[in-house]
């Protein structure tokens, strides 16, 4: 297979955006081109969960492609839930790597506030199994409770590591701004003051509002091309190294023990074998924090911390900005935000950012590995990518 | 770049079929593994375009990958409107070819008759420029009665040439045991006699009942490996030689001649340039006939016939059955039926089935080289797909 290298990069704010889908879409890829010096493309895969739905609108890919006068290169939408951006890096990685197009641009958009919260929240259900946990109007929100409640029976975490989580996250977010929350956020303010309680009521006990990400709209997009469009572009040389996606099974209820994440475990294997590198080999990481629990026990599953001691690191400040390894620089889903089909595509915006040194105040000194993780449906479908800086 | 095969196929019925989607998608993959003798694979990729909408569920490769048993191989969705089939086998053919998986599954899946005709009529027109087209309530049987219009006035095509098309397919259907309509018409019955007024009023003037295609639920499988496990599986080998895609002005109305569709000139351009063949090599090809006119015009587009011909060479029955290129031997998307996810792969399981010589009575003698084109939007995203029988 041919390296693949990312040769821009561009962002919109994850926030409430005012514009039609494929106008949030196509802003970050006006970015990426000029970021690239590059102006025409090969192949396009555009990444999105909801538009079928929430914007009434299909075949995005087909009118993205247009609005941008990138006509007549094919065009893809790609669909893994909340992983659907990750899934699309993949698909693009394949185009290059095949030798069947050089030059792939991957957007992810998705805009969630054309409805209300409770209509999003029911829309992202869609995701869970349709015949063993729809119909019975499960939601994200409580198989996240479920297995909340599970972790901390078995490994000791409390509503204070999960409150850790938050504060990093709104911290880190402060000093992004692309992010959606801009909102610092203590320990004392959403756990121990007496204005807690209304400040920060359970959503699905024992998660409250501060351990969710919010809904947001967003898009975010990488060009991705061969070492030598690469070098032409003269960016510095980020490589897409490791590759990684797996499955697990569709109902959460299904799994022998619903606290061991399978799929996130073996596609980080994959994306770090690919890569030949071990995951203490990473300097900065993306983790699919849509619930702060998800945070510590993914830190744990693709390898950065033994199982059941990610809140141990997180209390010591390892995943902090300055600790040993930053975990969500950007401040994650939980601050930066999470326009679903676009979440994957922005997590390796930042590690791209991050290992180019472009990150700004929340720069991670001399970041030369750096890791995504892209969590689908609750943990049913899992990519991870391993990106490395070269020059 | 490697070699691609087709080890397996598997088809459903296209008609009303009364299950959940999942279990629609996984019973083609059932008989494609059969057929294959595999039992696992690497990847699977699922086209759908539109359960997010119609049956409330995202993330539906997810749950077909865990319905099948077959986790945990990663899995994507893809979505190119009506060519999300070709899309997805485009997907699986970059996969093998890269050398990332050896084993790769494709199901196209649809089930539209969970809504009304007039729903699933709204449904398909949300693959319409959102801002220019959709918001004004333009339907697709509205651009394709424009677009015959147009083509009449230019190229002498007349409403006796379209229900030649109508004929023609429904007559192939009867011979397909999975085709939706098995309902043998003349142009007698639909055109000149008294009832016709009444059998087949008109949908978007000059297209008739019989000129649109009916919606329909189904799904189809392909399973896409190396030369090594191809030859293996013991099948007859069906490399998949030219892959193209290439889309166009997503208004229809921004095109300079409407009549000209430059995304599939092109997508056929590029799938025989790969293949190394020319569109008068082919034996039997399975052409996007959503509307009878789009046979006529599609078969100039991709080389068959000298542009403004397609009438001529449909009246002269060479296209028919026995003819010197069957198009749409399935009945097409006219009478096979269009579960518009599944479409591409179905047209795709048909050539497979030609060029292994196991069409039964609708079999193309000697057919070695097939192809088929699945035309996305109104022609905004075009696939086009070459195969070849090798042994």
């Amino acid at each position: 297979m041919r390296e693949v290298y990312v040769a821009g990069i561009g962002i919109t704010s994850f926030t409430r955006l005012e514009y039609p889908l494929i106008e949030i879409a196509a802003y970050p890829a006006l970015m990426a081109l000029r970021d690239s010096s590059l102006d025409k493309i090969d192949h396009l895969y555009v990444a999105n969960m909801g538009a079928g739905r929430l914007n009434h609108q299909t075949g995005l890919a087909s009118a993205v492609v247009d609005n941008l006068s990138l006509t007549p290169a094919g065009a893809d939408g790609i669909e893994n839930g909340p992983a659907s951006g990750a899934s699309a890096i993949k698909q693009g990685f394949l185009a290059v790597a095949s030798g069947m197009h050089d030059v792939v641009m991957v957007i992810g958009a998705e805009k969630m506030r054309e409805v209300n919260n409770l209509e999003a929240t029911e829309f992202v259900a869609t995701l869970t199994h349709p015949l063993a946990e729809y119909i019975y109007g499960v939601t994200l929100p409580s198989l996240a409770g479920m297995f909340t409640r599970l972790y901390m029976e078995k490994y000791g975490v409390t509503s204070r590591h999960l409150a850790m989580v938050a504060v990093k996250n709104h911290a880190n977010a402060m000093l992004n701004p692309f992010a959606h929350l801009h909102e610092p956020i203590t320990i004392e303010g959403i756990l121990d003051s007496p204005e807690a309680a209304t400040n920060n009521p359970f959503v699905a006990d024992p998660l409250r509002f501060f351990d969710c990400c919010p809904v947001s709209d967003g898009a975010a997009c990488l060009i991705l091309t061969s070492a030598e469009v690469a070098r032409k572009c003269g960016r510095p040389m980020v490589r897409l190294a490791g590759v990684g996606q797996a499955t697990d099974t569709h109902a959460v209820h299904d799994r022998k023990d619903p606290t061991e994440l399978l799929a996130v475990r073996e596609a980080a294997r994959q994306s770090f074998a690919m890569a030949k590198l071990k995951p203490t080999d990473v300097n900065v990481a993306e983790l699919h924090d849509a619930f702060t629990i998800l945070e510590i026990a993914e830190s744990e599953e693709v390898g950065f911390f033994p199982k059941g001691q990610g809140h141990i690191a997180l209390e010591k400040g390892l995943t902090k900005l300055g600790g040993q390894l930053p975990i969500n620089t950007s401040g994650g889903l939980k601050a930066k935000g999470h326009p679903v089909g676009a979440t994957g595509v922005g997590q390796a915006h930042e590690i791209v950012q991050q290992l180019r040194g472009e990150a700004d105040k929340r720069q991670v000194k001399n970041a030369k590995i750096g890791f995504t993780c892209n969590f689908g449906g609750f943990g049913n479908n899992v990519v991870c990518l391993t990106f490395v800086r070269e020059n």
